[in-house]
């Protein structure tokens, strides 16, 4: 066991239930706060009556988090909002509300509490457009406001380290896939569930299909992160986390389509990204994580199929 | 003349309204916004009774600026707080709300208004620690608030670029110094001549006086921005700007000391540093203006002494 209290900022979220778990069985005494805005209780099912769980249903946008943060050893910092996507009429405010102001009374509740130990989640989507495996020291360029808020965050934390004393561990995230599903959004896997639920035949795919990205369980990514976290001890430690290899959005699309038992014709909205916003390859260099030791049991293929299949109750 | 209609956040401010000045000179119509928190009027002077200058005291935290922003054919986005230094006891998200939220309401109205071509006035503090000629690409590790928070605004500005089609230009100034002084808040170089001023028989350096920096005047600044915005034509386009010398902050000393002709005693608060976040070596690599063809008239040492020449009226 790593820590004894533990705050998880989003962890009735897809990764931060499966951290949760994780932590619980380590022995840490836990406090969860989340909104469930995009979490949900059902994914604390398992655990939501351990006696070393404390679940606190409320916004850090909003409450007095100082209070909350309080006591800890460290706190992993999760909750933000997971939507990359951006569609015409969506408020262009949400991530910097949501990440960057967020993260900020996160970081600054901690320093007038005195903890100073944070895990950041962040995404492979503070580079922007990468067309190769991407390294840690890779200049930033996002081309998102999802992945601009990370960076932001990201910078935040750089200088509390810095200025205040703060220790840590920022992990860019690959795809994250598993059997949760969130309160709101989708992600591809649940959008090409949904679609297929409801017509069996055809398969609207974003994009012209030959996006080549890389997925992680959130399994994986929770185990990534504790081991990153006891084997790297800079003041900012920085790591990308993900397989090193990829899989096509239409290889996706015969996954799900396979697991679901249905043959659809496959149809294209056209252009080589989903949104505005979407980087059409996403690869991380993870010789980081690799050299002190880690690397996710699954590839992106089976990472993909594994949540398929959890999410289908398989 | 490059721009008919041009709006310039900040440009009361040392920098902006040498801007200004130039961009009247070059037959533009230009608006200025700015709330005066650290411009000032008497920066103006020259100008103020040009019938197409129109001015505007406002906050771009809080007024509507859509209206303002609307028929600009560009915007030169320069308000922010412009003062790195952090001590004990002050706001900790005074540079994310002066910079990194207001930059998004600018952005926000310009995409509203289809005004899609922003200049926007970044630092070297963006980078963090840095031990050499750094180039524009280096990983970004910023460890102040204010860097932080000018690296985020970069960030939102990549993520319009790519998302609603803006074109961008963004420059990382060296230290900026000229004979204009700002509302509250102090440089090196007001500091040195208030402190001896009142005390010519000893100056209290803060730090041990060996931060090597470089400096360039706000005239140079404004002729780089305004050479890079003509001569290069990316969707994004990022440039360090300075010269590529620095100067120690020993030597500052000796050429106040010696304008002023006085001789005091140097005396240190110690370290490393200035203050919390402040980087004791900032060295850009100059190479990409450089090939473009441009490169500041005056070393630092000169752009200093031209500044304080300038601040004691000489």
């Amino acid at each position: 066991m790593l820590f004894k209290k533990v705050l998880v900022t989003g962890g009735a979220g897809c990764i931060g239930s499966s951290l949760v778990e994780r932590l619980l069985n380590d022995g840490a005494e836990v406090t969860i706060i989340d909104n469930l805005s995009s979490g949900k209780l059902e994914h604390l099912e398992s655990v939501i009556k351990n006696p070393k769980l404390n679940f606190i249903e409320n916004d850090i946008k909003a409450c007095s988090i100082e209070d909350i943060v309080s006591g800890k050893d460290v706190v992993f910092h999760l909750s933000a909002n997971p939507d990359i996507k951006y569609k015409n009429g969506d408020e262009t405010d949400k991530d910097l509300k949501e990440n960057t102001v967020a993260t900020h009374r996160v970081l600054d509740a901690m320093r007038i509490a005195g903890v100073k130990k944070i895990v950041f989640a962040s995404s492979s989507a503070v580079y922007g457009e990468i067309s190769d495996y991407t390294p840690e020291n890779a200049a930033l360029k996002p081309i998102s406001l999802y992945g601009a808020s990370k960076a932001a965050c990201e910078h935040m934390i750089s200088a509390y380290c810095s200025m205040f004393g703060f220790q840590a561990w920022v992990f860019r995230f690959a795809n994250v896939v598993g059997g949760k599903s969130r309160q709101t959004g989708t992600t591809v896997l649940t959008d090409f569930i949904n679609r297929l639920k409801s017509e069996p035949n055809e398969l609207l795919i974003l994009g012209n299909g030959l996006q080549r990205k890389s997925y992680m369980t959130n399994n994986d990514c929770v185990d990534g992160m504790l081991f990153g976290l006891e084997k790297s001890g800079e003041a900012f430690n920085i790591f990308n986390l993900g397989p090193d290899d990829w899989i096509e959005v239409n290889k996706i699309a015969s996954v799900v389509s396979e697991e679901i038992g249905v043959h659809p014709k496959l149809k294209y909205t056209g252009g080589d990204r989903g949104w505005p916003g979407d980087a059409p390859i996403s690869m991380l260099n993870t010789n980081k994580m690799k050299a002190l030791g880690w690397k996710p049991r699954h590839t992106s293929e089976e990472a993909v199929r594994i949540a398929v299949r959890a999410l289908l109750n398989k």
